[in-house]
């Protein structure tokens, strides 16, 4: 009697149908090409996983029963909603902070300005109708229209990822509502989120007290960028804080890897599940903070710390394929890509920054690798894993649906490709192939 | 080249037929139902597993060699034995001692005469026809007619579950030969079976001297139960000294785990082999303990904190269908009912009882709902691990064979039906559905 | 949808084909024979083992462009080349050393003049040749003749392995040449071999300052011989060093397992990858120290300690089929024989000479068994890994490809063998069979 480990219909570990399944180099068969890419081809990936956006996004407000597009914005219609296409495009998202955040990068990288226009134009296309929103939100009350996280912001998912992106974007164009809004953002982050008593960012779900590895994310580069923005150290000093306060109760030391949330209630019996994505938010978070943070500043020894530890330990956790299952220590998980896309990129942009060792640049070339094999022509990326909340059994994680029509990993693959490059071209490295494996040596020793 | 991991042949990991094979809800595809299991149910899978009991037990003596039943209990047949059937009903068993404890308890919650009157109907069937078989063990030797155990006490496993039965059974009927019995078994325990020189029950198998997690069943449930009824405080003090010295030398903090056993050869150095069953009855010897423990006796606390770190590393193995593997740390091993059984139970109860956070309740339910569906219309119980002895190599335990036939689960389904049951009518709780997850959330709270 | 776990074209999870896949014993189902092995039986594998080695040599010089065989020794052949066969024989190799050790362990043992001449043989055959390919490599510089390690010595595995071999031929045959090479191993050894501050030997690659745990065998066993052969105490002091300051940095005490490399660049954060022959040769490597070391020399201790417990990590790893997967902890990589047939020899040879627990037994047995399962009627081994490289990352060692005609598990596959007939005419030992599991006993114990 055979069993089949079971990874769900929807959950499907299906690469791209167009990449080849079979590769063979030298004596050896790999899934996937354990290879250094070439700079073409990763400027081909990024290419598409932009072009997903650019022909996704169609900057329009429709009638959300009828489907009819409303260009008459003197009276409030009260079906209004953002046409958010096939996925979230053009919404007020955190998977479209990571996206704008990336595009700002590899914009400059590439010198290219498509790349740096498109998340402008989705900001100014939700400013332009906010205050028609706004009307509609007191009439009729506020509806999930696409303008309800910034009309009724009352979550870090409303705000920290986006707001983000949106200080990167002011300092393309200093328009006045950017900097408004991201004043109302820092002032909801610092003074109106709920916070535990020793000030840690915190939900009250799904229990009372509750912290999620995610949080990272939803705080944490939106306070370093804003202590760039304002040289005010109040604003370093909470994210510092809240790296390390979070890491206190999420970052499970014996493993090296973070749970993904918990709860206060259930105190030191908290059990740890490893989700995948929540790994990346966090080590995503830190690296913007590593970025954004002055050398010598207070604690940034200690982010390191936490930092180099975590990267050891998913190092260690990678899948034979190149890619990281959806639960990290569940091999029997399927293989994420969104998760992967933000480990490849904290790992490279570790490795290019000196913050971590060189030797984890095959990791994420091997990471990097993987993840192409799920990016479709068209851009998507396939198994990657739905909206995930926080849950107390581990049999919920199992069966999280892998869609490849949302964004959650696209910001991250974006950023991912953007370091592999700089990979390459690391004027400190080379990279020997010796015996089938890669090995990036530090240039002068030899 | 694929290769399948195999489970082998009688260790197949089948659902019972009559169940569907997947579930769709929402947006998920599951392979057992997760939801909350409604009251009747859980009632419905409590009266098909009380069912195979109660139409599968004869209450008859049968000459072994002809299968002809014996009414004439004048002169002694050497060949007279228990007419088991097709399991070990009717038997002075160990497996039989959880199904009756679990009898009592669902008989009072459900207000069922049935489920107290059998148990009481199979101890005096055993009592009856003991003068007989005593007879016949001084005419022609003790043999394996199922009244040995009680002949030829000689070992835990002989006495220590079916005794804290049978104080629960001498609860509802004050028969002196029950009394009488419960003593013996007390003497035996207390004074007979082989202890460490620190006073730790153990075995001389499969070595000289031998721990085994098994044997916190074998001997804390009658301790505890034995306190009660006498209230002698010696008792309780064995209990609390088994528990607490058991776990010393079996408890692997660092995994949060029962290993199975432990020699004193290897010290140590001895291997750690996490089978389920074990880790189930070490979790439900000391739930039964706390429920029978005074609030504030000495040592409560410290056997709390084991159990509390015990569920938190059951909790964290748990398998994506729900069940737990036959090795808990191994997930190409086959999902095991019996462990998973024991679990749910002792998970559940905690809760209810306040003694561990209420968000485990989740864990506990999915692990019900996947256990049923391996429990048949007949009430059987699939994928069961059979009888297993101490093994010095993990290879052992992977190719244990899974049966259909045995009892050593049906005893901790009972009761896992029972907690559940309670579990949804809990007034402290409520459970809300969110992003597909189920959050079990104290109810004043909101 | 179904995911298979994939183990690659090349690395075959594929048993000799000539052996049956299925065997049923008592009520049980096994994909191997779980049973004591017949001395016969373990004999004749051993033959098998030989017979590949006897059979694939042919003692002869050729031109490596034609083919053709060289007689004719008096001017240089630019092209000269041992005529190695199919696999690496007649070479002077680190994978023969450990044949050799072997052969001269099992003739003694058996009896057989045959494994004691073959070695001696081939060692003469280098000798005998040697001034040749010397004024070869004088005339046309250094080639990868076979004899490039000798003449060109500049790494460990160029002479540990095999030194040690030679060491044990030297008893045999007092040979000056072979004593001139044994004190010239022994130098480069001790005053050339690249080594940290603290004198721990180490590799310039794959960075400029890397630690590997297959060290362990390319030294220890030569300079543990070396001090038997020379009384000279520096060599013990060396070995014992090596062992404790190696494992300072590869033994992961957690997982009580030896990384495979160690890169100083990365220090604490070098990621740990547990490579089952990695860990195969640390365990052979210190098992022979163990035999070499005098009884109470400083040290001994401290090296006991850490095979005990790596002892114990391994036997925790063991695969359900009896073999160690390739990845120790990676159950979803390929069954592996190289690493298992080191661990089978140094379980089984710790508990013969009293090292380890004696119940330790059962794990070399099942491994034993196992590895028949994959010695073909011609004495190849399948799913043995081919050559592997320190890499920086996992993706690379689930993919190294298993072949059969190369001979890194040959010679620890024989002194497995010769351990096993030891086990099972242990005077001090008795198995039992109980509950379908084999129980290795202290005799005088009952």
């Amino acid at each position: 009697m055979l069993l089949f480990f079971f990874f769900g219909k929807n959950a499907s570990a299906q690469m791209a149908t167009e990449h080849p399944k079979s590769f063979q180099l030298d004596d050896t068969h790999y899934e996937f090409p354990y290879v250094i890419p070439s700079e073409e081809s990763i400027k081909e990936n990024m290419e598409r996983l932009f072009n997903y956006f650019y022909s996704s996004t169609s900057f329009r407000i429709i009638n959300e029963k009828t489907g009819e597009v409303i260009t008459d914005f003197k009276t409030v219609d009260p079906d209004a909603v953002i046409d958010k296409g096939i996925a979230s495009f053009n919404l007020w998202d955190y998977t479209l902070g990571v996206a704008y955040t990336a595009m700002f990068v590899v914009g400059r990288q590439l010198n290219d300005q498509r790349f740096l226009d498109y998340p402008i134009k989705n900001f100014d296309f939700i400013f332009e109708h906010l205050p028609y929103f706004r009307e509609k939100a007191q009439k009729y009350g506020v509806k999930r229209d696409g303008f309800h996280p910034i009309i009724n912001m009352h979550a870090l998912d409303d705000c920290g990822s986006i707001g983000a992106a949106l200080i990167q974007a002011y300092k393309i164009k200093q328009a006045p509502e950017y900097r408004a809004m991201i004043d109302t953002i820092a002032n909801f982050i610092t003074n109106k989120q709920f916070r535990l008593s020793d000030g840690t960012l915190g939900r009250q779900r799904p229990q009372e007290v509750s912290l999620w590895s995610d949080d990272f994310y939803m705080c944490v580069p939106f306070l370093a960028r804003m202590g760039q923005l304002t040289d005010d150290n109040k604003y370093y000093e909470d994210a510092v804080r809240q790296v390390i306060q979070l890491s206190d109760r999420l970052f499970v030391w014996e493993k090296k890897l973070y749970d993904h949330g918990w709860n206060q209630c259930a105190g030191e019996y908290d059990p740890h599940f490893y989700w995948s994505r929540a790994n990346g938010w966090a080590m995503m978070a830190i690296v913007t903070l590593l970025d954004a943070l002055p050398d010598k500043y207070p604690g940034r020894n200690e982010v390191l710390k936490i930092y180099r530890t975590h990267v050891q330990g998913v190092a260690e956790m990678q899948g034979g394929n190149g890619l990281w299952h959806n639960l990290l220590d569940r091999f029997d998980t399927y293989p994420e890509t969104s998760g992967t896309a933000m480990f490849v990129y904290s790992i490279a942009k570790g490795v290019n920054e000196g913050w971590i060792d060189h030797t984890y640049a095959s990791v994420a070339q091997a990471g990097w690798n993987g993840l192409t094999m799920y990016i479709t022509r068209d851009g998507k990326i396939e198994n990657m894993c739905k909206s995930t909340t926080f849950s107390g059994d581990i049999c919920y994680y199992y069966h999280r649906p892998a869609s490849f029509e949302h964004t959650h990993g696209h910001g991250a693959a974006l950023l991912a490709g953007s370091e592999m490059i700089r990979l390459l071209k690391n004027p400190k490295l080379e990279v020997k192939k010796k015996a089938r494996s890669y090995h990036y040596r530090i240039k002068d020793e030899e």
